[in-house]
């Protein structure tokens, strides 16, 4: 059976050496967020999901939800106690407003806690992480009566929340859905139609649901300009904020899937439901991609959460299994084998994903940093550019993440041989619970659509070009000495990433399938550069920790280790991407539609 | 549902045209196989795997092998019906010896039918395709007196077979093994112990089972030279062939897997079981590597034939999943929406796999030609030169063409979106199928291994020389005109393998651990180019055909385009696994195995 560390250690190097936290401690939520008070925060996060969550994890992949036949859902056996201790431990409040309950902390500190909870359990850190996307989404646009009555319960963690997009015969092109709300003379909406894929849609954590529902009103136009947005309980909540009736809104069934079976993924049917319109009429989508774009980060971090537990137990495996000599010579001369961890093969499997773990844990705290700052900086200036950096970064955290942390669930499957592909062993769970990272919250296609598409030339590229200067600046300055083997071939991926962008510029406008053609390849080479951006900061950090002769001395030298790897073996991944984006579109699209 | 379409046409178009197959006419098994007999058995095949065995694929897996209180096991519904289809039809014998009832036609027939059988149901296919592997050893290193007892009756399909390698403390490292053979006064040997990871170990599709069984006997050395082979029957046989006493051989229980359920992967528990002695006492891992290798193309077939169908499935929904528009504005303005194949990032995914299905395919059956060629061809050089090139390309096909496979179902499961994971659309069945042939059959760490420590360095490099002659050969005779935006690609990649051979020799020696860390790269610089060189000949015909006006034009002007894909998409991989390779093996050894 896996077991799981949470990487409390590195998670902290990152808050207080790379980002330096308590530089920003004259902001909102930063004043408390002192590194011990974050660091007690990360270990008593870490014991709930080490001794909570893990342990529930593979009998949840394997005994599933239950629908009972009168449509209610059960979660898996111990999920709902579990929950009840996240609930008590007021863990769903610790980045929320005070305003209505929560603590307050900020994102960055709420980013490592999920990358735990996704590590130990993805399933079911997916019903709390959908509260806070249905909670994001209502702070921004619900008047301030409906935030009155949610809200707080929602942050109590007490209610859960829903997110309501697809339909059977639409998902991306959300222009298309049928779902219809029909205005009441007392304001609110009737609601009819199916949504399906309903993450989190029905269970027996909480003691009510609040759907967030997309629908159109009879005289809305039938395109994607006509979409509204619906909260819509599943018990109606009186104006007491008491729990009333059931509302018309029901599990017609569980999905049967891939994986993430401890997540109940319903068909949720909406037969005269009671809804109330959250902000503008027709503006539903504005207001569902402000929940989209957080729920989009929290995916990339089930991409790295995922890599980190499947890496942890190959590496515990290669550690333990005799097998074979070491090519160089008896490492292990008075038994019969030596652990596989000797050989170069096996290593490069760990060493992939370690060096995209620590990377992008760097990253994903680092994006979480520029949420808060782009709330809260003090200058409008600041506040911009933290909002420029993470929408960039946005669609490049959660498409390569989950590539990656596929991929990386996959070598971690293979370090176990034919163990791997054996339930007990638990590794292959981590591969199909992965595999759904890639597909929702927007395929990872329509992420590198997103990136190139949209992100990269809004306000005249201000963002990307404002990144390339960051980048840039961390080079010229640290180009020589020690940090040459960390810069050099930064530097060389920088200028790969900038030719592509150029391409795109000069071909994208003219012919849009040259943009769509290089769209996942150019997410694939932002990242890279993106990751080693992290990587070359880190190391310079542990140089000058190791030229001190301050802290652990083990540690940082490791993270040079596993820095030089990244720069060595991954970063140069950057050729063939531009290589491929540079090919064009005319060889993607010359095939007739029926040949294929 | 999938569905499958049998590519026969694509089979006899490198059957007749690349392979020229008519031109071994004067050759023992290819007198038969005319073009007209070959597509009259392909299209035949092609029934039986389109109407019997796909429509069980997904059923099978579904239900699953079931192990009843006795020990007994039954494979899925349908399964048996469909197996004595099989036997009926004499499949099993297509390839083999006419001397034990065998039809002998080349085995580059018969690998087309199993890419057919693997892509409409893999979990069936292995089990006939583990009987092959079986009457090979046999074939290789049984008595005659044995030969005469078990060849006609699993060459007929009535029994079939097994190969029984690992034990719960050993896979890859086989000295390990714990298995005993104690000799008994008649010549025969009484075998216990325990093997598990048993494909096909047991089932009620047969008559009988013929288990090979590695073991040591009581005075053997207790290393990998100490291994013998066995032939141990479930049930035992007569002198005159009937079929008498069960066997002390038994299934402990069913593996539960990721995937390939319908195929009952066993603990099967030797408990006094007779057995005997096959080929030399302490021999026997080279007889096992005899069935290993034939078993390794084999392997290599399934990551092609999930390829296959997960791309077809892939394709038929992106024709009719109405979504979106295209980027250059609508191509169906009559409905609310384009089909999905209009977009170039899905465009991609579908022709990665396309360009790698139909230059796999090429690989493989020509790979098969050279396994008649080394038993069949006239003269000792060609029969030694057509060994050298398979012997050399077997680990590259294993390796390469399922890794492949699996992304390439991965991606077919990407085009599907949300659908993709769910289970009833079949896609996730394809990938969770392809995941095991990484591993089994010796790992793809293994195969890379075997390429580079073992392969390269035979003879002296003989075999790798020579394939770099033919394949500069070709470039050389190739590098003007249409051919050149093939073969110019081409030699660049082949320049960046000879690089890469270069620095192994230069450096693999001082430190077998730079081997080591290259090998992965290697294996798929070199797949990459044993692809190319396919594309190239097939691009050559094509432009041949199409100046010349014979044949269907469409179907040329396609393998154009795809081919042409391949060359500016794929190929250019070349460069990152060559920096890779010769980053070596320093900053892959370097992290302390305790601080993984």
């Amino acid at each position: 059976m896996p077991t799981y560390r949470a990487p409390v250690k590195d998670m902290t190097f990152i808050l207080n050496e790379l980002l330096k936290l308590d530089s920003f401690n004259d902001l909102p939520g930063f004043e408390e967020a002192t590194p011990d008070l974050v660091a007690a925060v990360l270990e008593e996060g870490a014991k709930f999901c080490e001794n909570e969550l893990q342990p529930i994890n593979a009998s949840g992949d394997h005994e599933g939800c239950t629908r009972h036949d009168d449509g209610s859902v059960s979660a898996p056996k111990g999920f709902k106690a579990a929950y009840d201790t996240y609930v008590e431990g007021g863990w769903q409040g610790l980045t929320q407003s005070p305003e209505f309950g929560g603590q307050g902390l900020p994102h960055v500190v709420g980013f490592a806690f999920e990358e735990m909870m996704i590590s130990s359990n993805m399933a079911f850190a997916m019903y709390p992480g959908l509260t806070a996307g249905a909670i994001a989404a209502l702070s921004a646009v619900a008047s301030d009566e409906i935030k009155q009555k949610y809200l707080p319960k929602m942050i109590a963690g007490e209610w859960t929340g829903t997110m309501n997009l697809t339909e059977p015969h639409c998902g991306t092109d959300l222009g298309m859905i049928r779902t219809k709300a029909v205005p009441q003379d007392d304001g609110s909406y009737t609601l009819s139609g199916t949504k399906i894929f309903i993450s989190a849609g029905e269970h027996d954590l909480s003691e009510n649901i609040i759907h967030l529902v997309l629908a159109k009103t009879p005289d809305a136009p039938d395109t994607v300009k006509g979409i509204s947005l619906f909260v819509v309980p599943k018990f109606i909540v009186g104006e007491d904020g008491s729990v009333g009736d059931r509302n018309g809104v029901s599990c017609g069934s569980i999905e049967e899937k891939m994986g993430i079976h401890g997540n109940s993924t319903c068909v949720l049917n909406y037969d005269g439901a009671t809804g109330w319109l959250l902000g503008e009429k027709n503006k539903g989508l504005a207001a569902m991609f402000i929940m989209m774009n957080a729920a989009r980060l929290g995916v990339g971090l089930q991409g790295l959460g995922l890599s980190e537990v499947a890496y942890q137990n190959a590496a515990d495996y290669a550690r333990d299994r005799i097998q074979g000599r070491a090519l160089t010579g008896a490492k292990n001369p008075d038994d019969k084998a030596d652990p596989i961890i000797v050989h170069p093969d096996v290593r490069r499997m760990l060493m992939d994903a370690r060096a995209f773990n620590e990377g992008a844990r760097a990253l994903a705290l680092w994006g979480g940093l520029q949420v808060d700052l782009a709330h809260k900086a003090k200058t409008e200036e600041e506040r911009q550019l933290a909002d420029d950096i993470v929408s960039l970064l946005t669609p490049v955290i959660k498409g390569v993440f989950t590539d990656q942390g596929y991929a990386n669930a996959t070598n971690a499957q293979q370090v176990l041989g034919g163990h791997g592909y054996i339930r007990e062993w638990g590794m292959e769970q981590f591969v199909r619970d992965a595999r759904i990272a890639m597909i929702y919250e927007g395929t990872n296609g329509i992420q590198a659509l997103d990136l190139v598409g949209r992100k990269l030339g809004l306000n005249g590229g201000r963002a990307v070009q404002t990144y390339f200067k960051i980048v840039g600046g961390f080079l010229k300055d640290n180009g020589d000495g020690d940090m040459a083997e960390f810069t050099q071939p930064l530097s060389k991926a920088l200028k790969d990433l900038q030719s592509a962008t150029m391409w795109l510029m000069q071909n994208g406008m003219k012919n849009p399938d040259h943009a769509g053609a290089a769209a996942t390849a150019y997410m694939h080479l932002m990242g890279l550069v993106a990751l080693g951006f992290m990587w070359a900061q880190m190391a310079k950090i542990s140089l000058e920790a190791l030229d001190a002769g301050t802290g652990d001395a083990e540690f940082y030298q490791n993270k040079l280790i596993t820095g030089r790897y990244f720069m060595a073996r991954i970063l140069p991944e950057s050729g063939t991407h531009l290589a491929k984006i540079e090919a064009g579109a005319d060889m993607v699209m010359a095939l007739a539609a029926d040949a294929f």
